[in-house]
């Protein structure tokens, strides 16, 4: 596998032999070592300094159930740290069809021009992109596949990474060719934008599968994996209900974000929840489906195809971090609405967790009324057409909330918070506050844990076991879905790597991998200038009672201190 | 002297005894040791933590020429780090007649209306604003006069601060009760509305000037600074040409800002020059004059008032830093124009400098047109109206560059640099790199240095130099215009001290103030999580050419890192 390097102001191409210290590195992981190894921490995220990278995962590359995840990172502009922000679809599988270790794509282009970057055996070529330009999302997948076949892979940026919105992330297509699968967070679109690029086309129809060193091996050890993933119960909830699954959970706990985390419990919760979007599904028929797979091999398939009354699709597919941040947290509380901001968001490219919660902080300073779905709607035409509230909007909550002057922002290092209040999940609270990413639940999700989420107790020690784990997968191109799997037959990993790479990896890799990963982030980020004070939950959140539980978050200042310590 | 103490949640006023470690402190360095003692450098700035300031300089009390300045500190919610900000006008000087030391208003109110806070010799009252919400800063004074007495001295906010716009300043009455004199830096108007203050009324008339310990050798000391402050060449010229007298300097340096700090040279520069200023002003007589005092006693009057082709005053005054940001920056050469501007930013109540740094980065984004004044006047009332737009403008440079997706955005600190050109008045540019305040003229301006300004020699020590004497004067409280007269007679710090409060004080005294004040600046903003990375010239600025002279800012980082070190 080699490192592919596009320079966006030559608009040239080269292969080059990956160095030996990211050989056995992949996704996260080689992003951090990437980043660490040739971006100034300090540089203007929009400028010629900072690299967009695209890495697959070390598992990557052969339909391996729900393992052919492709990262992207680049230094944010939003948080200024580090980032790295992953999605499914074909992306990461064509990119190793290629041979390709990692895309690396530098310096800043002369005009203000957007391309295409499309990559075949080749290598890469820049070509124009002008009839793309404004274009939606679904819209540019669908001209780009009639230009350049229906069977390649695709990442590309909507309007909202075309205005360099902090919002923006880059959609990949999923395997029935479907812009869905957003790499979302961190502002990564509009650090494409920023590299020239509209869309990196992929197409590995004279590429080949990796090489796998020994087949027997691998073929014995997908088994296994399979097995396991299909042995444990969550696969099953995953299947019929999909990530909205957790509506319920997460209402039950009093943590789902209501109204601009003003509330732990949304009254609606019921009619937005995964038990209620599954009968619905079906007794609609039509195009509908309640599972669906993003990559192909997955057999999990907790993903789905959302139809209206008359059976066609709304959208592809309603995830539960949508549900919380578009439904709750704005008092929506149907099904059919939010699929409809659902479809905008993914046309747009942008974060639907960012522009979520910068909508509750708007309607926090009055801006619209919460519950009044049409005033949503106009607000996100009004990030389509780039109006001076659109573009406040979309540059997410942090933004929103200066410009309006409210301090109820739920945000660490710049990022939004995802779909759990810190108050009442605090082992994800840590989380937020800790991590090189800035607030994400997908950098450690503690909700699953067994343990007291209202406590101050092991809050600490669950996030950092969460944390190394994620940051492991992560590196590995694993899906969180398939974690559950794994967590049944964690060996899998280490006979996977050897049966692909020949390498002796211990049977601790996980966790070194994570560990490693997170390392090299705090490294980047302490060097870009964060300290002990970026890794805080929001005074107001520290202060104001969440219902119905009335917590605050009272983790103390040191043991945040001590996670990465140890 | 006592300090008083306000509490905004109970609406309570106490007096104190003034600390030992206060006494000898006043100003920016009373401010600076204040906030360290007692505010959280990690807190929220528009929360309960933070603290509103005023503290008079350790001279103010006695109409001594340009002594009576006020400072107004916080931590900034522009920044994040220490402020202070310091305006001419009647505000010190009242509070020193009443024996305040240092007013610490703290504390966050119970709901959302605003007061007048009421000091006399009685002590402090919160008093009803509700007939001033939404009021510009003139009307709003004339009804406060109106209400508590043509002699009273008020600071107060406008439409700008009521908005908790990160540009909003503290206006101040000048000696005839105009509100002209703004603390503009740092958004603590913002900071005084989450105090739930739209004005601090100061009635002294009850009140008595400071104590004198030796009234004969505190005559002797300001006859002799007064002599000096006369003799000086420069006095002359600030009273014929007001602080104007830059725009021809500074353009000849090739570091005026000209359309988004794009270029060093205007080429309308002349027309809005302090040498075109005065015979206008001359030649249409009425109310406008040329030399005008801010502060009872000013012996240099920069000051003006700037009359339309009517005889009727347009504004009072017309300074420097306006013409630079709001006029050369914009691309207008029309001193009416700006003028007008002027007046509508000083009843809104919101900083020059910023507003005009924040309007080059939306013309460079393409919101409006540079030289198009119409666009200019009903952005201003886009401002006044609090629309998405107006808000973005008045929360500053950098928030308009995060939501129009500009990188050329002029700002260290988050703070919009003044109207000098780092890259061709290099000294300055260190001073806006490293200075605790973020980029700020007033904090140690180099451009009458003997030195090559665009070379790299030197530039570090002179900043320096300028920083620790400008910190000390600023805990004095003598005005920028009188450091001229006091460069002949620095001896006149130490007797003027002496002689009024019978303090052993050095030769070196102000030297001592300074350092300390920077010390204890440059320690809060450590402990709120500022590194040296925070020191720096934005990326651009280091490779973006400012013609005429073709100037990048090459200070290399080292030469920064070093300047506190000593």
């Amino acid at each position: 596998m080699q490192v592919w390097r596009a320079d966006a102001k030559d608009q040239t191409l080269m292969k080059e032999t990956t160095p030996s210290s990211w050989i056995r590195l992949g996704g996260r992981g080689l992003i951090a070592q990437i980043l660490v190894d040739e971006v100034p921490p300090t540089c203007d995220p929009m400028g010629r300094h900072n690299k967009l990278i695209l890495a697959p995962g070390l598992l990557v590359g052969h339909m391996l159930s729900s393992c052919d995840r492709i990262s992207f990172g680049a230094k944010s502009p939003l948080t200024g740290g580090i980032k790295e922000s992953n999605a499914g679809g074909s992306t990461g599988l064509q990119l190793t069809h290629l041979g390709i270790k990692a895309l690396i794509i530098e310096n800043a282009p002369q005009t203000s021009e957007l391309f295409v970057l499309r990559l075949n055996a080749d290598g890469g070529s820049f070509e124009p992109a002008s009839d793309l330009i404004g274009q939606g999302a679904y819209h540019s997948a669908e001209k780009l596949r009639s230009r350049y076949g229906p069977k390649v892979a695709i990442a590309l940026i909507g309007p909202g990474g075309e205005m360099r919105m902090l919002s923006a992330g880059i959609q990949n297509l999923d395997k029935d060719g479907v812009p869905s699968r957003i790499a979302a967070r961190g502002g990564l679109g509009a650090v494409m934008a920023a590299k020239g690029l509209k869309a990196i086309v992929i197409d590995s129809l004279d590429g080949k599968k990796p090489e796998i060193k020994d087949e027997k091996a691998f073929k014995d050890a997908q088994k296994k994996l399979n097995k396991a993933i299909q042995d444990h119960p969550q696969t099953e909830v995953y299947a019929d209900f999909g990530t909205a699954a957790m509506v319920a959970m997460c209402n039950g706990f009093g943590a789902l974000p209501t109204r601009n985390f003003s509330d732990g419990y949304f009254e609606g919760a019921e009619s937005v929840s995964g038990e209620a979007m599954r009968p619905i599904i079906l007794a609609r028929e039509g195009e509908g489906d309640t599972t669906h797979a993003c990559m192909a091999g997955c057999t999990i398939q907790c993903s789905n195809v959302y139809a209206g009354n008359d059976g066609k699709t709304i959208v592809s597919p309603i995830e539960y971090e949508t549900i919380g941040l578009m439904g709750s947290n704005l008092s929506i509380a149907d099904l059919d609405t939010i699929a409809r901001f659902n479809w905008q968001l993914n046309d747009l490219g942008i974060d639907s967790i960012e522009v979520g919660a910068a909508l509750g902080v708007a309607a926090d300073a009055g801006v619209w009324e919460f519950g009044d779905h049409e005033a949503i709607m106009k607000l996100l035409d009004e990030i389509r057409t780039g109006s001076p509230l659109g573009r406040v909007l979309g540059n997410g909550a942090v933004v929103t909330g200066r410009t309006f002057g409210v301090r109820r922002v739920p945000a660490v290092k710049g990022q939004a918070m995802s779909a759990y209040d810190p108050r009442a999940i605090k082992g994800t609270g840590v989380t937020y506050a800790t991590s090189p990413q800035g607030a994400d639940h997908t950098c450690g999700l503690t909700i699953r844990a067994k343990i007291d989420h209202l406590g101050v107790e092991g809050q600490v020690d669950t996030s950092l076991a969460g944390q190394i784990k994620t940051a492991g997968y992560d590196t590995l191109g694993v899906c969180a879905m398939a974690t559950f799997g794994f967590s049944l037959t964690q060996e899998s990993i280490g006979e996977l790597l050897r049966a692909r790479y020949g390498w002796d990896v211990s049977e601790d890799i996980l966790t070194e991998l994570g560990r490693k990963t997170i390392d090299l982030e705090l490294a980047f980020n302490r060097s870009a200038g964060f300290s002990s004070n970026d890794d805080r939950i929001p005074e107001w959140m520290r202060e104001e009672p969440l219902p119905p539980h009335n917590a605050v978050f009272d983790v103390p200042d040191t043991d945040l201190d001590s996670i990465f310590q140890t």
